[in-house]
């Protein structure tokens, strides 16, 4: 085992290996446990990578988790394709809605968001990984200019912001529920907004 | 001075004035130092109350932090009332927004949201200062109900939250900068989507 940083070694390699077994873990941890129960010793115990490993890869709880989040942001995502922006909207919206409410994948999504809250790295992260799903999400919009749903110069990345924050909002600011209903509202308010042409990159004055 | 908590005693007497000197010392001490940097011993040295009477009190940071906010939310808020709902929102979004830049009230009102992050108390604190502060601003809506902007049955509450949120979701969850554009995008947004209909308590399939 060479003192390298994670990836400096052929995929496929042990260091790769210990890698993903580690990073496994820390998703496993933190579904179980949630980002105050996330422990270097807890990860090191569950992958059966031994601790000072651990320790001297990825430092403490809050670097396992900025890697974690810097392999899910290279992961595919499903962006929707339905056809129409008030289709993929929704569905972009209820994608995320469903993040934090799986079973499985909530709590994990939940602890990325308050890990950020509280380290500088896992912050980092964070705002990489949705820059890079933003940015993913944005081609919705730019099908729909193609096809004369929105005005051009439609400012894509805020139409998906504005149909994707009401349920941060909801989640990590007033600690109000989120289902279906809040998810679809959010996504209208963004279509409609996009349709209207409030969202150009030079908007209109609200008057 | 009683052990009796903040509060039981008449107004003016030496307990209001007591958990003024604290409540504006924490103000002051989380413009100059932010959530990371409060703490009993700065209050206390700054309000000159002494820090066990603090501690016996208050408990902790966080414990200033909910108190802080409790008398926050009983304050007056100047809610706009422009004339119409474009005009409203967009105000409604600029002054949230200016809560969060202005210089001297900024680094107070992220470290509430920071602090709810970490501590159930001052959680619960925020979210009913944001619900409180979210009911007294649904009065906009209602009023552009009463014109006919809206249709009848529009969510006021749903309206301010996706006027609000992308300016939180900013703030807190991507770390994008907040500026006038994003205020009024954001207003335009629920502006646009109340006047469709899109925001009633029963809201239409998005097609």
């Amino acid at each position: 085992m060479t003192a390298a940083g994670p990836g400096t070694v052929r995929p496929g390699g042990r260091t790769a290996r210990v890698r993903d077994a580690v990073r496994e873990a820390t998703l496993a941890e933190l579904a179980e446990h949630g980002y105050r129960g996330l422990t270097v010793e807890g990860v090191a115990a569950r992958s059966g990578v031994h601790k000072t490993t651990v320790y001297r890869r990825w430092g403490n709880a809050d670097g396992l988790i900025a890697d974690a989040l810097d392999r899910a942001a290279a992961e595919p995502w499903p962006v929707p394709d339905t056809g129409t922006l008030a289709g993929d909207l929704r569905d972009l919206a209820r994608l995320v809605l469903h993040g934090f409410t799986d079973p499985a994948e909530g709590p994990v999504a939940r602890a990325f968001v308050l890990a950020a809250a509280q380290s500088g790295d896992a912050a980092r992260a964070l705002h990489a990984f949705l820059a890079r799903r933003n940015e993913q999400a944005a081609v919705l919009v730019e099908r729909a200019a193609r096809r004369g749903e929105v005005p051009p110069g439609t400012d894509a990345a805020e139409v998906v912001r504005i149909a994707v924050a009401p349920l941060y909002y909801r989640l990590f600011i007033t600690g109000e529920p989120v289902d279906e209903a809040a998810a679809d509202h959010a996504a209208a308010a963004a279509c409609a907004a996009a349709r209207s042409g409030a969202l150009t990159r030079r908007p209109e004055p609200a008057s």
